[in-house]
């Protein structure tokens, strides 16, 4: 298969990448590094990806960017971020990528835990997270040419806990090459909408 | 209790102004009927209207619109219109309420079944009711001065079965009246970060 990675350069798509280049041609995108960059707020650089690309068989995006904000400081401009980036940064990706995914190709998003086990200051996170889930259910249903899409909803990385330890005590951290197995799942299996929850 | 029932003219709105206003009064607020208009997707109007009100005890927000469109069809301003309107309409009605509600008052929002359960045409919706959703979960950690937030999913209501059974078929609806029980629930109970699923 040949799959595209968005975020293919983060610890998570590092992963993913390792997990799936035993068997599969792998592109890795970025927003600065990677074999191809993209902006994920940018539809016409979304384009200009796929045109780079040709057909595909999967794309997988662990990418996006939310403000984490008290929630007395979040203004709609923050949660407008939110949206434009992490949220419509993936479904614009599911929505362009449509044109040339090869039937039964498969699209895999990120969400994460803080919709379902919030902490301070992830309120725009855990809106962003439950719409990309919902959206992936309803979707599912409307995939044409037997594509399908999933969902992984990782905790928060093990690789990550020397940033983030504060923010997520009693947190049970994942290993990235855990998590990277839900996108093998959803990559190689036959599932569709499904939110596979790492934690 | 002196509760605001925002979307007080709709379906659900009136059922939750019948069962609240047994024991509470109650203002009803509508888009253009009700004690009071408000536009959701106007913060100055949300403002004008939390002037005219005072201190308050519970706010409902029963309200809302999405667009419902083939998932081929929904372009970026069809996700952004549902974003505005019922997504940001009602955490805007949080945010700037904060201001005015008493200590120990509630919220409580309204997202639906679709998210979970989706049919054809609810990308949008599922994408926006996940989204509340998530935010209701993470917000209740953050409230200041023992105010709390819930949110119901209801299903289809029996009283829209009319218009929507063609939509939902195989769905149980349910009569608003038993919808408007978890309202009840949420603003004279006390419980916080609950999802109500009448479903």
């Amino acid at each position: 298969m040949k799959i595209i990675i968005v975020g293919g350069t983060g610890t998570i798509g590092q992963a993913v990448a390792q997990e799936l280049g035993q068997r599969h041609e792998i592109i890795r995108v970025g927003r600065r590094g990677g074999d191809i960059q993209v902006d994920i707020t940018d539809l016409s650089s979304i384009q200009a990806m796929y045109d780079k690309m040709g057909d595909f068989d999967a794309l997988v995006a662990t990418t996006g960017q939310v403000r984490f904000m008290p929630l007395s400081d979040l203004k709609p401009e923050h949660y407008q971020f939110g949206f434009n980036h992490k949220l419509m940064g993936q479904v614009n990706l599911v929505r362009l990528g449509l044109a040339s995914i090869q039937a039964g190709g498969s699209f895999t998003l990120t969400s994460g835990i803080l919709n379902h086990d919030p902490i301070r200051t992830s309120a725009s996170a855990a809106m962003v997270n439950g719409a990309l889930e919902g959206f992936v259910r309803a979707a599912a249903l409307e995939m044409p040419n037997q594509v399908r899409i999933n969902i992984v909803s990782p905790t928060v990385l093990l690789e990550s806990m020397d940033k983030y330890a504060t923010y997520f005590r009693g947190y049970e951290p994942a290993p990235a090459a855990r998590v990277a197995l839900a996108y093998s799942k959803s990559v190689e299996g036959a599932q569709t909408g499904q939110i596979y929850k790492i934690w």
